[in-house]
């Protein structure tokens, strides 16, 4: 039995998911038990290919030069593996001598794991599969948050509270859609930079609210006609009351992925269409919408210091678990709120995050639906750091 | 006659255009001749409504914070005067004895300037008018670049090389829809951070070069071809060989700001048009298309060190100028060139800026008309400052 370990990065990336790495990496390299240690590229398809990267002997500055760089060092997929992918993936990892495997990932990262170590049990080939989370949709159960989450929403309350600023200045509609593609955690994230009542953004959408076109407009108008002007935030993956993403029923695709999630049209068409129905039923002075798009989740020097170190943290964790014969997710437990932010991590069963989905508490949204409440910037702000303080003038 | 001032911001904001406010109200203090130094608000209309604030007071940590607060601090406007608005501004500006006004904006912004300078010398007031340059465009002629392209450029240049990093993970064609309405420059800027033979933009459509759909589509067939992957930059004011813009044929609309510049659609249109177009006639793996939109000119926390500090320079010298009886725009003269990078301000006729645009010189563009020269990233990198370092893996 071989005594090496491989590392694959799956799903979308984020701007920690290479702390993760780093963090597995680093402590591989502590840990006796553990001899070489493989980078495969692209994932499970890196594993069947030997495209491979020896990261034993990377040295600490590698390593953190690593850690500061979005997206995913290691390339990542969104294949999800049939029994006989799974049974190439095990004739190539029994060839590399590794008894490690680690996956950093979402939950559709997590059912990849869990389905080459299920088969591998099948197989008799002692393999131990730990999971390393991330994600910028902070949709997996179980965690108290993800890695990922934390950086992506430090960018989207970031470029909001610009955004805001701008739209004081040249006042009108501006609607921005942020990533999201089964939870509003992001988009909710765009409050964090709020710093007076009359700050944007003024309306919120959410996944977890049925989001109908009669609302949204009347939202706007009511707001628009208070203030002169109007911030407005959807998350890409709104439905309506049917449950149908607005997104899919806008592009006409319903194009889906290997696990089974609609491909989103990715090209602002929903953009497009919301500042359409925004131009055809109000009157306002100027409109624009933007999809925040991949700056939110691989913008570089732009990481959560808080979200780096976790992130880092849980890729160190996993050795410690994988080198104690223990399978699973790491997940982080919260031990301290607000100015006294803290958090422990422990492991859970793989098949409790695999394929799952978490969705924002109904504490964290407003009673009318379009807002967060404290207790949902309670939760968020530790998460994404200091935010840069803005400087108002206002007529005297 | 009074001596007090009055300060003007106009036309799109920008990371620093507060700087150059901070500036202006900073020389101002200093200097005996002025007495007190009022802000309007959204421009001319705040001096006609007299929507002003008394900036005299400002403490020097309130100017710092203001001069690290993007988007523009008094409001914009986009209006160009009428004799019969003008007789109104100079009621005001009389009412509140102002005799030097300080105009902070492009080349619209400095014609608005010009109209009220000259109404002013007809009436006989004697108005000391001094426009102060700013656009993310960098398309003002005589100044060797403005205040505000070098953030915008590091905004772009930094999005940019995540979004390439990205594409190395997930390969497929990613379009990026940039600002520019006339100029290149900032769709130019996104190369700024390549730093390998390999790394996006890939292509880079610029203003300067008429844009045909078949060229469009074979230079990304050969670039996938070869790399398997694609990273596209299309400036926002592309046009066809007969000069007419791409996103006016695409948004069918044609409207026309009050300078008579056409009011892009502003809401991705361009990027579902583009990447319609790749979808139709090529076969890729993935594809994507964002537009920048107003992140790119207004994210807090991301000035250019250099923009920062020329931008409160300029308005310091407007100030100087005016307390000299010069009326006039600033402008910038390079003095140094790299890493020892240095410059000196001039004061220019202001109709040389008005309503007038500088584009890309041929020098700055390749001979294949989708990139940039060596010449273009020494005259653009001193201006963005450091970018943040990328670490890459391969496979063995």
């Amino acid at each position: 039995m071989g005594r090496n370990a491989v590392i694959c990065q799956s799903g979308g990336p984020t701007a920690v998911i290479n702390a993760s790495l780093a963090g597995v990496i680093e402590r591989a390299q502590e840990r006796s038990q553990i001899d070489r240690v493989l980078g495969a590229f692209h994932a499970l398809e890196g594993i069947v290919d030997e495209q491979l990267a020896d990261l034993t002997n990377l040295s600490a500055s590698q390593l953190e030069s690593l850690g500061s760089t979005p997206s995913a060092a290691l390339g990542s997929s969104r294949d999800r593996p049939d029994p006989k992918y799974c049974e190439r993936v095990l004739t190539s990892l029994r060839k590399h001598g590794i008894r490690y495997f680690f996956q950093i990932g979402g939950n559709d990262s997590a059912a990849s794991a869990s389905i080459v170590s299920r088969m591998a049990e099948a197989a008799g080939y002692e393999l131990i599969a730990v999971h390393v989370p991330k994600t910028i949709d902070n949709d997996l159960p179980v965690t108290d948050h993800t890695p990922g989450f934390g950086s992506a929403a430090r960018f989207v309350a970031t470029g909001l509270a610009g955004e805001d600023l701008e739209n004081r200045a040249l006042p009108g509609v501006k609607i921005n859609v942020v990533m999201g593609r089964h939870a509003g955690f992001l988009a909710a994230a765009t409050a964090l930079g709020k710093s007076r009542e009359e700050d944007g953004p003024h309306l919120i959408f959410l996944p977890e609210r049925p989001f109908s076109m009669d609302t949204f407009l009347t939202r706007i108008e009511d707001v628009y006609g208070r203030l002169g002007r109007c911030v407005v935030v959807a998350g890409q993956g709104i439905r309506d009351v049917d449950g149908v993403c607005w997104d899919e029923k806008v592009s006409a695709r319903g194009a889906k992925d290997p696990h089974g999630n609609l491909e989103f049209s990715g090209t602002g068409r929903l953009c497009v269409f919301l500042a359409d129905q925004v131009k055809e039923n109000l009157t306002v002075r100027r409109l624009r919408a933007d999809s925040y798009g991949y700056l939110q989740r691989s913008f570089p020097g732009l990481q959560s210091p808080v979200d780096r170190v976790e992130a880092h943290r849980c890729g160190r964790a996993a050795v410690d678990y994988a080198c104690a014969e223990q399978r699973g997710s790491v997940a982080i437990r919260r031990t301290g709120t607000g100015a006294d932010y803290s958090s422990e991590l422990f492991l859970t069963e793989i098949d409790n995050v695999a394929s799952q989905t978490r969705f924002m508490p109904d504490e964290f949204i407003s009673e009318d639906g379009t807002g967060v409440t404290a207790a949902f910037v309670d939760y968020a702000l530790p998460l994404v750091g200091e935010l840069p303080s803005r400087f108002f003038l206002d007529p005297d």
